[in-house]
Parts: C-alpha cells; sequence; structure tokens
C-alpha cells in the first residue's frame, strides 16, 4: 500500500481498492487507447456499452444473480429507492410492512407514508437500535404489497443474523453498507438497492436488482424517471447514466470476481471484523453497545463511555492517518467502517492504537 | 493536447479540458496529500466541504449569479428536472406554458402533462425543428405558474436568438447543452438546470440555479428528493452527493475563471462555430439545415442529402480520429458538437478532413 495513502474508516464514501484507482488513473485520459476518457464517451457509443454490460454481467456472476432479476443502475442514491419503492410496489393493497432498525430504516418508512399505509412492524428504537428484532411472518400483514427491512444499519453497526420468512409477500432490502460483502441468496428477496459508496464504487449510483414480475406495476403518471420500467426497459440508459460511477464498479466487480468471489471476501470481513470486536470485548476501556449475534461486519460502533474521550480518540487517530473514526453526527462515539477496500493491516493498525491509546489515558 | 487523443464531437457526454483530466489522474489516488482519493473522501469531511464550496463560488463568480438565486448539484439528469419543475412550480393556477423547439422540449412538456395543464405556445416540429418560433409576451397565459425553453437543442442545432420576455411569469430554461458557453443574464429566468456532461464535467450530476423566491413551493407529499428545498436548505448534501463529479465540474470551473472567464471562452466559440458555418455555407456538397440566426454555436448538424455518403463520413471521419460526428440517432446526418474543451485545431482538422472527403465523393 502506498505509504502516503490514509486508512479510511469513513461509513462513505469510504476506500475504494487502490489498484482499480491506478488503474482508472492511469487510463483517465485516454481508457485503453480509444482516444477518450472514459468521462468523456458518448454513453451509447460501443466502448462504454461494452463497459456497462460487462459490469452488469460480472456483478450477476459474483452475486449468483437469477435470470429472472433486472440488474439496474441508477441515480438519486438510497433516498430516491425510499421514494421509488413505494411508487412502484405499493400498488395492490397500498400496504407496505417495515421493520425499523436504525435512522435509515425510519427514513425510508416516512417516505413510504407519503405514498400509502405504512405499518411499523418492530422497531427497536427503544434500545437505541442496539439489536435487530426477531420479526415472523405471522407478524406481518398478510395482504402487504411489501416487506421493508434495511440489512445492514450503517449508524448503529447492527447487521439482520437472518431473513426475515415473509412467505409470498415481496421481501425489499435496502443493502448499502453490506452488498458485496457477504453472499447473499437473491431469490429470497424481491428487490436489493444499495448505494454504491461504500463497497461498490463512488457515490452517485445506485444498484438495484429486481424480480421482473415487480416491474411495470407502477401508476402511469408518476416522475418517468422514478418508474423502475423505465430502467429495465432501456438497460439503465433511458437517460444519461452516471458513466464514470459506473465503470468504477465494473472495475471492483472484475476484480471480486477474478480474486476468489465474494465467499473469498466474506471470509477475511470476518476475520477483520472479528479480531476487532474480540478486543474490544476484551477491553474494559471500550465498549460495544450491540447486540453480539446482531454485529455488523462492516460497520463496528464503540465508545469509552466519555464524549471527550471518544473525541480525543478520534483527533488523535486522525493525527496517526487513520481518517474518519467518528461516529455519526447523529450519536457521537466511534464507529470504524471496514468495508471490502480497508485492507487488513488497516484493522491491525487501529487494534494497535486502540491498545496504546488506552493504556496512556486508562 | 496528446496526439493519442481523440477529437471526439459526442453530443454529450464529450470532451473535457486535458489538462483538468490529467490534474485528475495525478490527485486520484491520494488528492493533494490528504491521504485520499475524491472518490473515497466523506461527503461531510472538510475537504470535501472545500471542493463543493470551491465549485459552488467559482460557478457563482464566473456566470454572474445573483444573490437571491440559490446552486445546486443534483443527479437524475435533465430527465428528472423534467419532473422537478412541474411538481415544484405548477403550483397556483397549475398551468405551465411550454415552446417546442426539439425532442427534449416535447420530452419536457409530455412528463410535466402528468402534473398540470401544459399549453404548447408554439412550435417548429412540422419544420423539423429546423428554426426557434418568436414568441412574445401576449401569446403566453397570464397566469401560468411559469414558461418552459430549451434554450439550446442539441439534436437539431439550434438555440434561441432571443430570451423570450414573459413579464412576471418564471421563465424555466434547460441549459445543458450551452451552459458555460456564453454570457447569460441570469435573473432574466426564475430557473436553470443543466446536465453535466456537455459544458461542465463527468454525467451524473445536474446544475440548478433558481431564484430563492420559487423554492418551497412544492406540496407536502411529492418524493423528497424531487423537491428544490431538500437540496437547497442541505447545500446539496441532503444524502450524499456525486461527490467525484461535482469536483470535475469545479475543476472546470476554476479553469474558466482562471482563463477569462465565460466572455473568453464564447469568443472561441463563436469563432471555432463561424469557421465550420462558414465553410458549410459556402459548400454545394454539404448543407446546413437550420436557419441561420437560430444556429447553435455548440452543435452543428449538417448533412450531405444522401444517407449512405452520410454513413461513409462518419465512418472515414472515425478513422480519422474524429468521433461521434454521427447525428442523433433519431434523425441521422452529421453533427459536431463543439463544446468549450473541443480546441480550435479539432474544428481545423474536421473541416480539412471535410474538404477532403467533399474531393473524393463530389
Amino acid at each position: 500500500m502506498d505509504n502516503k495513502r490514509a486508512y479510511n474508516f469513513s461509513a462513505g464514501p469510504s476506500m475504494l481498492p487502490l489498484d482499480v484507482i491506478e488503474d482508472a488513473a492511469k487510463n483517465l485520459a485516454n481508457y485503453k487507447g480509444c482516444g477518450e476518457s472514459v468521462m468523456e464517451m458518448s454513453h451509447r457509443s460501443k466502448e462504454f456499452k461494452s463497459i456497462l454490460s460487462e459490469a452488469e454481467a460480472n456483478l450477476r456472476e459474483i452475486l449468483k444473480v437469477p435470470d429472472n432479476y433486472k440488474v439496474m443502475f441508477i441515480q438519486g442514491g438510497g433516498t430516491l429507492q425510499f421514494s421509488m419503492v413505494p411508487l412502484n410496489l405499493m400498488r395492490k393493497s397500498g400496504k407496505a410492512d417495515y421493520i425499523i432498525t436504525g435512522s435509515w430504516a425510519k427514513k425510508a418508512a416516512k417516505e413510504a407514508e407519503k405514498f400509502g399505509d405504512v405499518k411499523i412492524v418492530a422497531s427497536s428504537e427503544e434500545s437505541k437500535f442496539s439489536f435487530i428484532p426477531e420479526v415472523e411472518k405471522k407478524d406481518f400483514r398478510s395482504n402487504a404489497d411489501y416487506v421493508h427491512i434495511t440489512y445492514n444499519n450503517t449508524i448503529y453497526g447492527t447487521h439482520y443474523p437472518y431473513i426475515p420468512d415473509t412467505g409470498d409477500i415481496p421481501l425489499v432490502a435496502d443493502m448499502s453498507s453490506c452488498i458485496l460483502s457477504e453472499e447473499i441468496d437473491v431469490s429470497r428477496f424481491g428487490l436489493i438497492y444499495a448505494g454504491a459508496q461504500k463497497n461498490v464504487g463512488p457515490a452517485g449510483v445506485t444498484l438495484v436488482i429486481m424480480r421482473e414480475d415487480l416491474i411495470g406495476n407502477a401508476a402511469a403518471d408518476i416522475p418517468v424517471y422514478l418508474d423502475y420500467k423505465t430502467h429495465a426497459d432501456n438497460d439503465s440508459t433511458y437517460n444519461t447514466p452516471p458513466c464514470f460511477a459506473i465503470y468504477i464498479a465494473g472495475e471492483v466487480f472484475r476484480k471480486i470476481r477474478n480474486e476468489g468471489g465474494i465467499a473469498a471476501l466474506a471470509k477475511v470481513n470476518r476475520e477483520k471484523a472479528g479480531k476487532l470486536y474480540d478486543f474490544i470485548d476484551a477491553s474494559s476501556f471500550y465498549k460495544c453497545p450491540t447486540r453480539e449475534k446482531d454485529r455488523s461486519l462492516m460497520n463496528v460502533v464503540f465508545v469509552t463511555g466519555d464524549e471527550e474521550m471518544d473525541k480525543k480518540f478520534v483527533s488523535e487517530a486522525k493525527a496517526a492517518n487513520m481518517h474518519n473514526l467518528n461516529g455519526h453526527r447523529s450519536i457521537g462515539g466511534m464507529r470504524a467502517s471496514i468495508y471490502n477496500a480497508m485492507p487488513v493491516e488497516g484493522v491491525d493498525t487501529l487494534i494497535d492504537f486502540m491498545k496504546k491509546f488506552e493504556e496512556k489515558n486508562k
């Protein structure tokens, strides 16, 4: 790793693989000798069409996306998905069930309330979102148009330890902060969406993986960009897509495919998070507020119990080349986001720093 | 100019200044020694906040944006603006007047029809959009909530030779293919929007310049991302913005500021387009179908009158390192898009090629 590069523990945007960045830099003014930057390419050119189709093919391969699912690259982030999901899916009973496991889940539910009847089926808010509620099939309304979950909760450092059984009701999952970090059975979900800026690529593109039979049910009078059919029918090029962000995402997909797939990454992710949680749990200085079985492998939240000490930690870590260890501005404390691109040495360096900080300050 | 780089006449995405690309490449893995790529930066970091605020300040300076206008960077392209404009502005009488000067203007009007009463005040469709209609204040409905125009028509190669007088009715302009190419009096408009991928930066970000009193009038139940107030109140960071695209746009703004501003660019643009139109008009082999006073300085449309010959032209030009000279897929023929970043030598090279092609094929 380049000595001058920081270990960036940001919750997103966050680290990308250095070899992907360096290759992009080498090709930035002239992509593979075609005479143009990817930033300058017509989205209708054969060069860009090939970038787009290869990105989709590699994503399908590494995530084992079934043939009856469409893959789309859409702008607007998770926030636009919060609206698109109800506008497209709340179309039979007009009812949708949400499980609230953090601020993003709440925002998603609040947005859906604009468009139909939202029921909060379970919430861990009273426990400051420190765990994932157990929810069973009988808890959902039998005629709900879909169930929405936030599979990994970036702010609170939790992750579903199970996939809720919704029976025939389509399950919609926001996977922004865990996509590509673990193997998933796509067929258990009706729709998966994920902002790119954590495990995929630069901000500005959102992956949507959607079962085909769910597409095409939106009302005719919704904004054309918010109808999934617009994107599905036009291979994500109804209008000019965010070409450069898709290109970088595609480079990340290819790298994952070439380096053992998601299984190999998931193993490293379990090791990285495992050693960090083990260290925190063994310490009397640091504390992780999340229930053990619900802990995220991507976002490791911890505190010293003293706000001023937390701030000192974040500031001294920054000086030691470990960036963005502050918790989300809404809750404070510390958070180490250790996405796919965070090397093992980054976690080792952090643990080493935590040890020394504890010795000096306990 | 790097010999290996093509002259890219694409209508968008299209050429960016080579020095901007090369500087971005140099900083791609480590922006100004901060240890992170701009693609990896937290959008809440001081580094990115500085990129964002400098981009806005430079844009305000070069476009002379009055203080009572907000500048926003939004995802979703012109297509999302086609919906956002009526959802935010069609709020008093529910009426809006559109002038139809090409396919994009038609799409904008069609989208607005979903949300209210749209009147087509004038159209040049019967003349294949070869001119810009003359429209006077009396032609607009006095209680229209806004008037919408497409200031430069990328596909048909036309540009308004005047700014319609709408009196007190806010004038909304799609300036995607001419923004930054000419000096404009922003105060004549209520709202200006422009997809970045022509004169500004990579695809994936849209500039919106909006008079403050027009913000905050949307219904409470529209998608949160589609309310301009969401973006205006949060300095374009309500959710994660397309950071890298904004960064490149900011580099382009700074370059324009440092190199004489838009006046200097506009002079070169008049010269580039002038010599190309002069050559076409003097030729008996090529023909420009647009009315002379309405011609675009950015998109120069021409034909030989023989479809097969047009295809041969495009193909041989490509082999001679001049890319994307085909007209839009909906109308065929040729189109040379010569945005700010197309060097004078690119136009000279094209004219030279056109001369030789004519000699061989007339």
